[in-house]
């Protein structure tokens, strides 16, 4: 995962440099349109993925807007896979899921440069020192021999949810390719609120949409609707369309939840 | 192949599916920028791709408006290969060239949820039914083991040409990276007629082009030429330009051939 | 490598091509977002990745405008690789390294259509006919076998920057995914004058900056820095932004670097 686009070959260099080490690297391309310097965006998207790679997977990301200063260069195992990459965050999301399962943490910092390509740049890490470090951890060579143990990772303050009594504050984290908007309110955070799908409310700007579907199909094209996405979280969709443009929404904007019963009904009028 | 684009990481999850169940699958990306729900591009692009694949490559194509709702998930033996997807007419063109060649066909209803994720969303069957099923295939598992037979898939209304005398009228069904605008009017609907190439002529909305070439490099940079494209389809194209561009066309526009023969040329005036 | 983008379907089609003839084959995509029939920017960009893939890596190179007319198709051997593609000027830059290297060439012009597929369209070459060689190469079929000897590939013409006393005159070559302007003013171009960073002062446009730093990281976001790239060109680029932008720079530009020395404070301002 990289920031790095698809048109300057650099992605491309970077599998050269991992074949030239580990011939026998299977490499997947999760995204390089992360948006430029967009650290918080790579650990969503990191966070996403994770759980749906084979155990072993070393997760090689590098978005890297620090590149050639004094921020660390990285190797960990969190769980059952690796992450190599810059000291910037991008585990955040993932370190919480790892956490929250009381998985095996292991961090270092990259100072063994006999890893590292002969010459290293001050602005191409990705391909100096993250493309080959992935390549010998891939290879067999031992976590620990790559650099000196760390253990204070740099996590990004991320936007969390607000919790009232029947109602849910939270705001937009992402917009996908389909212009899907969503929020960083999770299945866990309604909790029980999700057995009563048809009394929940969404708004978000000027669009309010009453109950959650389960899917797109269950309402006709054009119509907007809230739903539970592919990773657990609360999105806004139109089906068949783009919601992110038919609503004018963009990351960072608010987005609320409520649970509308009947005797709720005038607490909620007099609190609007 | 699928509509879900490069940015979001959730090709690269169904890879790391694929890898969980198949580590040696071998993947090439075909096309992840079909256009959100346009099962008719899917039909069209996968129909050109699979004469070049290896026998029995699994094609694995998630273009699914219709994901979650009753929709069937299919996977198919279609000739030497392999279609694993929703039930939705992406195989039609395919299926067309199958059955001309007699080629053997196979349906099965996907049914058996051992072959799935433990946990299927209801938005994401790519991820969560039809990697790991198109993984377990490619692993050695017999297609009717996947699910229970069926003998009619989905096939879509596709636009045909219409022939006259000496006259095509077809449309405009797809617009490539370069700008190239391609009809639904294929070699085989010429026939004969392309022993004529000087005589022929094409009309797209107000361009009209006299005589097919065989290549772009026959005619000097920024003229429109008509020609047969690499999969068969008669194309307009300007030279090392952007036709869709140039000519204001778009898919579904009319696109007209016609024999101007010596003799034609008076009935000809008078039909136009 | 090519100029076919992601969204029709041919790049995954000539990777069937290759997995039918050499299934063990790993295929990295270095890029298929070169400018349309931009033979300059391929050559660029293959010279970049070519030291960092491992010895024995074939470059397979189609960004062809001359397809199906009279231009050559070749292979050829450059140092410890390997180049397919048209005879178009591609290998240009690869070549001025390998020759001034001293590394042996050799190149033929494939006339053996025993290693393309039967069926040769004459606008797709990279499917019919370098797809199925470069994989035969991968297979082990010797370099002579697939063509003659010739010795004369094309060659582009590229703009070479001009030195002054203390002053470099050159111009723009590549702007990239995030907008930092590359000229083709080289490391080995400015020599000793490195030695002297602080003194250099860049001008492009109504843009000048002085000195030059290591990494982005160095300048606070939104400032202008002039540094050398991860290829060792000299670069402009905005810190978390987008030069190309702020800037209002193009391929073509005119690039000046000079060295301001304490004595030639006078002479400057009198060339000025």
């Amino acid at each position: 995962m990289t920031d790095f686009g698809t048109k300057d070959g650099n992605v491309g260099v970077m599998k050269g440099v991992i074949w030239g080490i580990c011939p026998d690297a299977r490499i997947a391309d999760v995204s390089h349109m992360i948006g430029a310097q967009n650290v918080r965006e790579a650990a969503l998207i990191l966070a996403r993925s994770t759980p749906f790679f084979p155990k072993g997977t070393i997760h090689l990301v590098v978005v890297d807007p620090g590149v050639g200063t004094a921020r660390r260069p990285l190797a960990a195992r969190i769980g059952s896979a690796y992450y190599v990459g810059p000291d910037n965050g991008a585990v955040t999301l993932w370190l919480e899921s790892a956490r929250a399962e009381g998985s095996a943490l292991e961090f270092v910092r990259l100072d063994q440069s006999v890893y590292w390509l002969p010459q290293v740049s001050h602005v191409f890490h990705g391909r100096d020192i993250f493309a080959p470090v992935a390549a010998h951890l891939a290879a067999g060579v031992a976590l620990r021999a790559l650099g000196s143990p760390v253990d204070d990772p740099v996590v990004l303050e991320l936007p969390r949810p607000r919790r009232f009594r029947n109602r849910w504050e939270g705001e937009v984290i992402h917009i996908d390719h389909f212009g899907n908007v969503a929020s960083n309110i999770r299945a866990e955070d309604l909790g029980d609120a999700l057995l009563e799908k048809e009394l929940m409310q969404v708004r978000i700007g000027s669009t309010r949409i009453s109950g959650l579907v389960n899917t797109f199909g269950e309402r006709p094209a054009g119509e907007a609707v809230a739903l539970l996405g592919s990773t657990g979280n609360l999105i806004v969709s139109v089906v068949n369309g783009n919601a992110a443009v038919s609503l004018g929404a963009a990351v960072g904007d608010a987005f609320h939840v409520s649970i509308q019963r009947a005797q709720d009904a005038p607490d909620r009028e007099r609190r609007e």
